[in-house]
């Protein structure tokens, strides 16, 4: 069944270009606007998506779909001519929007064939309307990041005296099943002390030492969005300097939260953050642009950099993570997911900011 | 700098089609081309192939690239204009040949820049010099195998009472570390019992019962090249039914590896295997192709099943993994990568097709 709502913002959207008619190939844009979800690997899916309201969903036969899709569909093999199936039903004289990462060998066919009079990029249209979470979504991102904010209390559990990083990542896939989710949104991110410094670590064999930070950026799926959170502990003890890398980071995170609602420029939350962060002499230390967006995929299009003028939206999902990375030493990085609100936002991660040194020596 | 031999092998492919350029914009293509390994996510990376010998590498500036790769560079910025470096590039008045999986938002602003006076999809030329591997590809092929077949010996040493099959996965990684692998060349599918008939199974917490059979199909990565195999045990004992399924998929494995020389249609080798396995009354059971390409990627263009008439020709490289799966029962798969020579075939995978009953009960 088309999610009428949404189908029609994005005919709205794609309206103001002068283009009637878009042919969907991004399966979760798909899944977003029909609730059909399928892996299609190599083979073509798509949904036409027409101004009229005559959509039509492609589909190949190995594909597995609900019984009625309450659209109209058309079945092929691998071995029928797909280009022809579709050319069938697109307007040939009005011209075909094309999402972005369509490949040159659906394309290319399309073209050949003259099945529109033009070919346009359209994908912001879909990209902009995904961009601002319905009532629907809404729930269903509260859920995922409820189960994450219970999944970060039982990893925190995990910390103790001797373990590995792999060992406490190897555990995270069964909590987060034994709490509801469907699985990972990402791998899980888990580094010991200087490794929380390096963008690029996996969890390896590393062993938690007294001293060492433990950061956790981890997130889960459920019926289909994604839950995103970053919490960084200290293991026994922590340094004065690491004291207050950790405050700077949580009031950067507090203070570009604050200024959330509707109107308000992406790159002024950056700002906001990396500007606490400079002034506290560690700028260069935060070496990554504030937060992205979230929903169906673990990073959407849109984000909140330095440079991004967009201004936030009520529906608007995102992350917010400021971080300080000092190479060989520590890392440290607070994240949750924010809700533009009417007039404000609400945080969708409920675990505590507050500087947590596990285990602690007596001082 | 560009490995000649391959690129005039592609350029001599395109000439046939009338094509005198190409734009190879997939990654693993690039790397077989000029040896410059880059992931570029969602960013432009490609390399122009010209008949006339003046190759062109497009890179953005977050691309981390040796200091000189050898051949004529255009390097850009996220917000630099790529599509008019790269029309600078290519000749106007000729066709340009682009990869199958070029996606819409690269390919239709240079369709729009008019910079060939035509575009074609030209990924077969690539695709079929990649599928006949020279000797410097066969050297690390036969390095990866062999570290897959040293690995399978210690896998074969985590089997014991009480293990799961995510136990059992998740040593895998640290022993192909060890064996010199830079990583897996897929994730390994460790199943027990019934589960090794479900191909879509991914290892749990199934624990291993006597009678079960253990499927490893697991694989490494080594200097970029892949391998795979698979393996199949059984545990303390065996019953006479699997022990035939077990004789007849060695036989199968067997007879089509025999047929293999230059000259020989693919879908001959498939049909070997599933007539035997017919014959033997299990056909309906062996319910996939008998093979697949293999060489960056763990799986490349190129099948070896019943309809694919494509003739062997000396430097393929490809797997044979007949396979027959008994639903709610049992599962067995061996497969071994195979390269073609001049007059037969060489089996990169030396591990025993003998059954292993492993801690066999007296009876």
């Amino acid at each position: 069944m088309i999610k009428q709502n949404r189908a029609q913002r994005i005919i709205d959207a794609l309206k103001e270009s002068g283009v009637p008619q878009m042919l969907i190939t991004d399966p979760l844009s798909i899944y977003y606007l029909t609730g059909v979800s399928v892996m299609p690997m190599e083979r073509f899916f798509g949904l036409l998506l027409k101004e009229n309201g005559k959509h039509v969903l492609f589909l190949n036969r190995l594909f597995t779909v609900p019984e009625n899709t309450g659209l109209e569909e058309v079945w092929f093999s691998d071995t029928d001519p797909v280009t022809e199936l579709i050319t069938e039903h697109v307007d040939p004289s009005s011209p075909l929007g094309v999402d972005k990462d369509l490949k040159a060998r659906f394309l290319l066919p399309l073209m050949e064939a003259k099945a529109a009079s033009s070919f346009v990029n359209t994908s912001f249209a879909v990209d902009k309307v995904r961009g601002v979470k319905d009532a629907e979504e809404q729930t269903k991102m509260r859920i995922a990041s409820d189960i994450n904010d219970r999944a970060m209390e039982e990893f925190r559990k995990l910390i103790r005296e001797g373990v590995t990083e792999r060992e406490v990542a190897d555990q995270m896939l069964e909590i987060y099943m034994k709490l509801g989710a469907d699985g990972f949104s990402f791998e899980p991110l888990v580094a010991f002390g200087a490794n929380a410094a390096d963008p690029h670590h996996a969890p390896d064999g590393t062993v938690l030492q007294p001293g060492d930070c433990v950061l956790f950026d981890v997130g889960c799926m459920k019926d289909h969005y994604c839950s995103d959170m970053t919490r960084t502990f200290y293991f026994r003890r922590v340094s004065e300097e690491h004291r207050r890398i950790y405050e700077i980071v949580r009031q950067a995170n507090e203070a570009a939260v604050a200024k959330i609602r509707p109107g308000v420029p992406l790159c002024e939350l950056d700002l906001t953050a990396r500007n606490l962060i400079e002034k506290e002499g560690y700028g260069p230390n935060f070496n990554h642009r504030l937060g992205h967006f979230i929903g169906l995929n673990e990073h959407e299009y849109g984000d909140v950099s330095s440079v991004n003028t967009q201004k936030a939206e009520a529906g608007m999902i995102f992350s917010v993570e400021p971080g300080i990375y000092v190479t060989g030493d520590t890392g440290v990085r607070i994240e949750d997911l924010v809700l533009v609100t009417a007039d404000g936002c609400e945080v969708l991660n409920r675990y505590s900011h507050e500087l947590d040194i596990i285990g602690e020596e007596n001082v």
